[in-house]
């Protein structure tokens, strides 16, 4: 099922051609997986998507198995099937574990128990939670 | 606001004093937070949460860091105040530093945006990211 | 907050009037709650929502309490507070036990939990619990 | 997948079958889609939720194309595949360009995106965008 | 589709086939279906989440059908849609009558709609509806 | 209630002041929201993320108010109150009108409703809605 049809290397514009490119020159594979190919038809929401992922998902204070199992964690809550598949696999491909996987599917299972016990019991937020908003 | 009067150490019943116990000696911190006081009203789903909060962020293959922040990431995405809050400066106390905080979040806003964009175009799951479910 | 000022008696429109009217008449009661006050600047959709929902949590097979039980379960894993507030005090007033609702609170984080873990996993459905959609 | 069987035209109580003749009818189309086949069971629930649509999407302030357009970007949010099918479908053929559905989805992500940023920072309301509930 | 091999009885280790054990006699019944042969991989989250689902759904103040019209409720709202078969399939193997399950989509529905309306205006909590968290 | 302290405009890095002088520029408007004084923490983000705004929300194939009615739509169906209460008063400042508004809320709790009716039972996609994803 989709909305669009997906769009093949000789479908493209010269934009989204462009990205494609950049796709496989960053991941070294020329594999491009299929959010690509249909986020192909808007060359510009796929640059801004393409250039924020770069961006998001690059080197920086957390490692990338670590930002890769935080998108998985966000996928699952948010009951993506696509990608919680396509990050699971990157997620595995960055070096999570058998045993770090059933870790962060239990902290999940566990968060989104007590996110609604918390949230039916309408609990207040404790003073010592709170940051100051303002001064 | 909230559903049910939260206790304090005097209201518990004998069972949920137990907990209580138990909480204060693991975290080893007299403070009890709010979520516990609201649960007290019922100690088997008290305890039972508890023994399942020992156990899934007790010590293992993750660092407790990186549980917290995965706890966080959760409930943002189911939208839980209280438990962003709690678990925001859990993360804190941790270890988790302003840089990996922003971090936390921009994937947080990332997996949610591409999350929409994929359920909204509908996009097929990729035969590479496939794990046969059977032989 | 509000994203539009709740009506008091005397602002009403005729149209909205004569819901409140009915609203009181069918609840044996002269408080009606800010849902309405605020949904009263649409005298259409106030009129509809109230059909509906006498429709809905009329008597029928289930019983009242049940009826609201499931709404409140509803509420919390969409994450509204009024619903939750609202509709936890009307289960408790038609004859919701604190037993009832501790188990009610129970089963809405256990199945968060099992959601979670079934939707990370991509568990596919058993044939045991298809129906067959078409013959 | 289904947790009931489709009702095909031969199947159908009076009931039912007196709303999918209104259906066509307001459709000027023979087609009546899985939707009202699977509601169909409960040919009070059909009527009612046929009724509401029809006032809730026909004629008004908003045109037909922009009313399908917000139908799917809540469809989106909330994961309904079948919704975002039909409604994208829909959305088409009223009018909806392939530039405006490129926009719409690039809405929808960004506000996916800032709102869970906002939800994650915890931002209080600013004054200027406060309705008074109450004068 | 599946992140995991969803595994078969010989397949299974020790301690999840002790689970597969347990899960045997309480329900009296061969069949395990594919929730438990995903988690088997993770046998201590294996145990804990079955131990758990015995405590909530076993015996209490609510009888079996409602407890899984519940969990059903909850599955919807939530978009699990393999939990919303298999407890779907629970409820009716526990008596629920298709007029029940016709009431419990309508409420899941009906709850849907206001718990919308409410937080799009943002309607503040009556005080009628309030428990003092506090003295 | 936040998770980090908002910053007034002499607590500006000079990164961040940079963006807020942009978005003073845009706007036309000497008020800088809540939501940018948070994310001013974290220039990089708050940079990507006013450039994202701007991009998807300047002029298009969209007109302003359609776009804006677009992002409370989805800012309802993720249940943040912040996004509710600000996109409410940009909608209304570029010219919703409280008849469309009424009907936005209306689409919203409708879809909400049909959403998750669809989701309970499982209704399989009519082929006339589908795309071929691929020739």
């Amino acid at each position: 099922m989709a909305t669009v049809k997906l769009l093949s290397d000789d479908e493209l514009s010269a934009d989204a051609r462009a990205v494609f490119d950049d796709i496989r020159m960053v991941r070294k594979s020329d594999f491009v997986n299929n959010f690509w190919r249909a986020l192909a038809h808007d060359p510009k929401t796929l640059r801004r998507t393409w250039n924020s992922i770069k961006d998001v998902m690059g080197p920086g204070a957390l490692d990338p198995k670590t930002k890769e199992m935080l998108y998985v964690a966000v996928s699952i809550a948010h009951g993506c099937s696509y990608c919680i598949h396509s990050h699971t696999a990157a997620a595995r491909a960055k070096g999570m574990t058998e045993a770090e996987y059933g870790e962060l599917l239990a902290i999940v299972g566990m968060a989104a128990e007590t996110n609604r016990l918390v949230t039916g019991l309408g609990v207040p937020v404790d003073e010592a939670f709170l940051v100051d908003a303002v001064d």
